[in-house]
């Protein structure tokens, strides 16, 4: 890749994030756009994007361009099949991208940019084999093998979120019951919080005027650190049930290291070490087997666009 | 490998079976052997390993041999870590057969050989990705990626039958409670019947002489052929939970094919149409994607050999 630079673009449903990304994984200029939004057509949208690449090549010449986009990626890394925040439908992206910008372009959804990056340049760096599990509203995560992404047959894997953990359980929007997102999540969170602060003392009653419905994550993560104890059992159940579903994980693929990323996680050990004790008890063999270290994600909110990068330097995600 | 025959062989507790495997997964001619038993001395065990694979060669020089051990393999596929039924106990097989018999020597446990043989010669032929499901006494399997087994970290991946399903649930002999193989087995059918048959009529009650505890698996895939409702409800349960816990895996790995092999599935559709249809009922959104097939393994009893062929014939098996 001597002789131009390497970008990486996160495309969300609110901004445009481009940075000019080494091969070390550092990133060394950024650019920032605004998302035009849903309504307007999806070629406003290339635009922005497009002129965020180039605002952080600043002139130098493009090696490569790649791209993670909040939304449905199809297997071949081609086409945006959906997004929620945004116009594409089914478009082409990389092919357009690639005709304007003049350099190979590679695509994938946010989530697997994240875990590829985590995983060449963050807490999995050096694992031959991964699981990336993202912990934001609800869960979404990446399989790593040999420092690719397992994509699924029709690009549709790491929905590790709707694993079912309780039959007949908690409803989920997905329209099934009992999914995992329903109890280890930044909903479920929320959720235990409110619940549990109607029967004992809590910093959220305050916090929230009162009203458990306008209780929020940052909320109980603020009440935690405080030593609320609401707030903490909050953070142990879905720590918890965070841990027994990675137990079910690592008994079907046995990773060497599982990293824990999303809003959620910037609670770091309150959420890492009930989940550590859970993934122990559940997981079959403990006593006898390698359990696979439970770590926090190290890049933050660059793993995506770091991530991206890495789709067209080398590390080429897998089918 | 030209020159020579390749020699797949499976050991278990009880025989050894070898046999010349060709390119295209046919088996040409087989020997086999008694498994000494774990009493002996391991080196007998190798003696009746060896023995069969020359006999099977018939005199035809040795191109490479691959073993199909029941126990469990390291990573590296070196040595034999354990094996219930066998004397080895960190035995290192392959490098030990490599120099008695003078060709390359391939090793893992049986479970993955007969996946493989799957995804080369069987139902999982010219799929990108699979998951194989072997319902036995319990569950075991294998996930494929590009032809090749994921075998772990530590070479324990697959361990499906120890994913939990139900919190709290059935009390299961790894020690942990709720494991989807205490659902979905030939023990789970077995138990399902036996509590079945007391408050309901059943031929399961002549065939047993009345003793519940004397009805075994074959006697339930039997009396389910015969029409008897008592056993055609333990299918049903076992295939219903089956689907779930396919489902699951579906939902994190997105195979192009899912396999269903081991004893109990010589039941057919008796077992999976209710495993299709929950798999339909529990994986997110089942509606708007493409659904894996379900579908029964090809191969039978020499998967195990045939796979055993392929660690030596180009389809190594990744870490």
């Amino acid at each position: 890749m001597s002789g131009g630079v390497v970008v990486g673009v996160d495309i969300g449903g609110t901004k445009v994030l481009a940075g000019v990304v080494n091969d070390d994984g550092m990133v060394r200029r950024t650019a920032l756009r605004t998302t035009p939004g849903r309504r307007v057509v999806a070629s406003q949208v290339e635009d922005a994007l497009v002129a965020a690449v180039l605002d952080a090549a600043a002139g130098r010449p493009l090696a490569g361009v790649g791209v993670a986009a909040a939304g449905f990626v199809d297997s071949a890394g081609e086409r945006v099949m959906f997004a929620p925040h945004l116009p594409w439908q089914g478009e082409p992206l990389r092919d357009q991208l690639k005709e304007r910008l003049g350099c190979p372009v590679g695509l994938d959804n946010d989530a697997n940019c994240a875990a590829l990056a985590e995983a060449h340049h963050g807490a999995a760096r050096g694992a031959v084999s991964a699981i990336v599990i993202t912990m934001g509203t609800g869960i979404g995560g990446a399989v790593l093998i040999g420092g690719r992404v397992i994509r699924g047959a029709n690009g549709m894997a790491g929905e590790f979120g709707h694993m079912q953990v309780v039959p007949d359980g908690q409803a989920c929007e997905c329209g099934r019951r009992g999914c995992w997102e329903q109890y280890s999540s930044g909903n479920a969170l929320v959720r235990n919080a409110r619940a549990l602060m109607v029967d004992q003392p809590s910093v959220l009653v305050e916090m929230s005027g009162g009203a458990p419905e306008h209780v929020t994550g940052p909320m109980v993560t603020s009440a935690a650190e405080q030593g609320d104890l609401v707030a903490r059992q909050a953070f142990a159940s879905v720590g918890g049930w965070l841990g027994v579903g990675t137990a079910n994980l690592v008994a079907a693929l046995d990773p060497e290291v599982v990293v824990i990323g999303g809003g959620v996680s910037a609670a770091g050990d309150r959420l890492l070490d009930p989940a550590r004790a859970a993934l122990r008890r559940t997981l079959v063999g403990a006593e006898h087997r390698v359990v696979p270290p439970l770590v926090a994600a190290e890049l933050g909110p660059q793993a995506g666009m770091i991530g991206a990068a890495l789709l067209v330097s080398g590390a080429q995600v897998r089918r």
